[in-house]
């Protein structure tokens, strides 16, 4: 590779963005040209991101469409969900008369569900680019890997379904599934994946020594979910239930998810679907019988740890995911993506470069 | 009442020994009389747990059966599962001859189960008292309130399985659970629950920003849930399928679990039930549609607090469970089952004497 | 005593109001009738502090001062530093022409400080009341029992100062210490310092896994401490630094105070000073030499824990003050003003009646 | 560099030995060959650190001097205090005849010392090799380098001294400091500090929602701290006095050392002194006025956050150090080491390699 991604980062002072930063920090064929934020403008970034002191000299500005398309080759977008839709929309198309080689990686939820009527719903906002979002790759690099390595505009999957799909995606695929029996996941993160705005919610006081369900049946990443994987069957899933906990520790998600087999099958069997199916994967890490992910083994990395348990009474497989929210969830995944657009190595900037085979 | 009830602790210096001091010292009717420990005998109890210096001058003692017996009228057992089984049924044989009036609370599992052959299964004992076994009364006092009364031995019931019985009970009563389904249950402990014994998996360094899966299919727990959910139906279930996760805060159980029903209800035919049958008692209290049961809101507390989501596309109804592990899942409950053994108001020295109606 | 104290709450929503309401319903002698909240008025008390479902039937009023007047025996104003004080010297002055046996406790820091300038440097408010400010008793009773015994209107002790004044006291009240030597305090407090109000410094991300010191020199608590330990001697102190850290924990402070005392004495000497001045205050507990007081010995409790350190070499003497911030720091030990000033037991209400002399 | 550097590790099993690995792993110019553990020998690293899962295929092998000597071009040395000191003489005396290029870096405490004398009083073993202590090189970059370059062998700077001599390093080095003062030295760290070896202290039920003092004026690296700031002077202190607190976050150490001035200076003086000592050094960064080191900043990285307050009413400058005491507090720095000593660029595998200037 000759020359450096020049990576711009619009919304750069969330907890997203400051990861990000810092990862990309340590990436050789990145310099960050730009970062962007509304409410901390011309602020030098190490003083919104503490942790970066020394480490960068930049400082963010505000948003302007024109300078992204000018002097950036891949644009990383971190706004809230349904913040920047419309914006979005309009650059990109902008951005594709004007610059075609530049690459979008969207980290924000606003390109990743197919039907555009579900963001009312569970979003809360009216979609308006029903095209791009036909267009958008859904940036699982695990399974998409060979679309990702065309696109131009990915969308990043959410943090629990990173989790939920890769755990489950090899039953998935082998149609193994009956997916006329309810799927139940149990789903634990800690609090970054609430980000950084001031919430009765996110307090300390709230979170410490505490364990705390919430928007049971009603998360918006339940559609991300069941469109993925029905869309890995090619057929409908009656119903998926997703249950998420906050628990008192800043990185990490950890995913149980419940599903009721279509036929009998034995653990090495299903050890075996999943080993071929991760061949050659270095991100996915399959843990062997009785033994579980958690959440200390990868935080910090890019790797989703897998482990599974069948219940042969009843023929249910209890499949854990086990990811770092803020890196496999998001910007570690992220980086993965434009790593693969840019057909660099896909392991490039993210650690452990030489994973076993 | 007229006086005191002397209490003797057997197997003070653990978790569970402090927590029951503590207690016990805000309660009006009892002096603690005897509090044994083999490996810190002749120690004062201020210096085992220190958040008790300047509340007890007792010093601990070497057990002696005859002691025990001569100067107890309500005895607390809280050795661990299987040390001690067979002194107690000695001791508890040799009492009913000597002081028939003496009553014994067994925090440790060795008289929960009433098939004495699955101690050797679960707990790696053999079992060598059917009798006392089949006389022994579960202590979960919401249940088995007049049992209780009558009672001279209790089994004071585990911390998951009080957590997942008192949250699923009105539906096995009811009969409104499908039990050719298997019941899944995902069930998170604070540290407390591994005791003090010193080993890898409680050390800090291992619970700290951290959720570990652990016993997944296999902790001891299964079949005392098991059992008793069978009893309450009068009829076996296909299966239970217990996931426990240790998490990382002192106190505390949150258990979510997973029941098909065997007909079609609404979420008010539902909560009605449980109304119904809580109705009156002190330490349950039933959360609203919608709002879910947190640990820290149980904390320090003798409350079973339960939470219901109902899942209408699969008839699938997930009930939550939460309690302090130690107090509502121990000594808590072992006091409350003394309380009403003894004719005391059920709620006595458990905090909270005035609760609503 | 023949009824009991009708006990209003001015300010029971945030995290000092629901601790004072738990405790009260546990106090024999209470009757609270009124809780007001102008963010949340007409609101069960149970939807704002959810650990106190089933506990208590009452709802929020907006303030009114009459209604107060009226219906009260005993006030606790518990609004944020500043905010009410105007309206407090009202409601003290109305109050004391119509219901002249009304007392109230006020646990903002709107009535500590006897030098009025100090408001506006330290708490960034006029303050306009100095007759009031001066007829308000410290209410720190290990101290000024007496004078608290005599009161109708209390300032309540900050939490840092709580621990870091009765640590030292014994000391200052015996002239052993070298005022012209500054006075280092190092302070560490849990998460509930900060209120419930949402802000970044309080976010469980900004705290987890993470030590935060936070106004170096700065902290509005800083001249309190220096009123009160300059009026045990009677003199001016060179210099007092308070540096304070946010740990991971909900409730609890730690206090590591460095003396240079003014002449030669032995460990001996100390602890016998501190022996005899807290001889028979039951929520003092004085640790051992080599054994040092601990945030889990002390949480949910309203002892103060005090632990000392001798260093020969420089004639230092460290003392640690250890208290649950909400209950020895702030609500205990305003239950504990109302017991003396209300002629009870000075325990009550607080658990752990039976303390040994 | 043509090859690289082939590294044994001595001491695999402990939280060091994962650390060195992970991160040795990302160092480009590393070859692991070997790896010891007397008590989990013939046992694939990934059991022993499940986080390593995929990324290591090596076993590890009872300990062998000669296989040590003929196959390592660098071993790190990862026992505990005493444990391999006579050991670790041999080793080195072997190796220095048969392969005298080899290099050695000794994570423990034995080799830090330089009287002799001190190792049985504070480390309770007796030292049998004078000779090596004295040829040993104290191996704080920041300080020694270009000793560091020379040497073969490294002693590896304990976890407090690294934050508290980087921290004042600057001052002693200028002779501002009044050492006929005393120093104090608050220091707390999270639970790695205490290994991985089971024990009531380190349990997580005494660790969580606590904080801890302990060894009080005893801890074994109050005279490694002496030693070193006394060479700095080349004069001696009169007492330095180290409190230790662990708190409940697992990574991590802040210390606050108090230091009295010689004389009157002002802080933009202090900050000069730090900024002119510190200059280019990557791992160094320093906080601006007002701003202060927390341990979220450095978790994970080899940096050294350093904070300074001045009080200038008693001319006292508090300084804070913050480190993550597994990485630059113990094999970060050690890894920094080996870079000097084999000619490396010193960030070389330490993450971010292109530090500002």
């Amino acid at each position: 590779m000759n020359k450096k991604i020049r990576v711009g980062i619009i919304g750069a002072s969330g907890i997203t963005g400051g990861a990000l930063i810092k990862l990309l920090l340590n990436h050789k064929y990145v310099d960050i040209v730009m970062a962007t934020s509304e409410n901390q403008p011309e602020t030098c970034i190490v003083d919104i991101h503490k942790f970066l002191k020394n480490l960068i000299n930049l400082k963010t500005v505000k948003y302007n469409r024109q300078q992204v398309i000018n002097n950036c080759d891949c644009v990383f977008l971190l706004k809230s969900h349904g913040e920047f839709q419309q914006e979005t929309s309009i650059l990109v198309g902008d951005a594709c008369k004007k610059n075609p080689d530049i690459k979008f990686i969207d980290i924000s939820a606003d390109f990743r569900l197919k039907n555009i009527n579900l963001y009312e719903q569970w979003y809360k906002f009216k979609h308006t680019d029903n095209e791009l979002l036909q267009k958008a790759v859904y940036g699982l690099p695990e399974i998409y890997h060979q679309n990702i390595k065309n696109a131009f505009f990915v969308a990043n999957p959410g943090c629990y379904p990173t989790s939920v799909i890769l755990s489950a995606a090899p039953l998935f695929l082998n149609k193994v599934v009956d997916v006329n029996m309810g799927m139940v996941i149990n789903a634990i993160s800690g609090v970054s994946g609430a980000g950084r705005k001031p919430g009765l919610r996110n307090l300390a006081i709230e979170v410490e020594a505490n364990i705390k369900p919430y928007k049971i049946g009603t998360h918006q990443h339940t559609p991300e979910i069941k469109q993925e994987l029905e869309f890995l069957i090619q057929s409908p899933m009656k119903s998926i239930l997703l249950i998420p906990y906050i628990a008192p520790f800043k990185y990490g998600i950890l995913t149980t998810s419940y599903l009721t087999l279509s036929k009998k099958m034995s653990i090495e069997d299903i050890f075996k679907i999943y080993y071929d199916f991760y061949k050659g994967k270095p991100f996915i890490r399959i843990f062997n019988k009785d033994e579980y992910p958690e959440i200390q083994n990868v935080e910090g990395t890019n790797f989703c740890d897998i482990g599974i348990y069948l219940n042969e009474d009843t023929n249910t497989c209890i499949v854990m995911g086990c990811i770092d929210n803020v890196i496999k969830g998001a910007v570690g995944q992220a980086i993965q993506n434009m790593n693969i657009m840019f057909g660099l190595n896909e392991t490039e900037g993210l650690y452990f470069p030489f994973v076993l085979p």
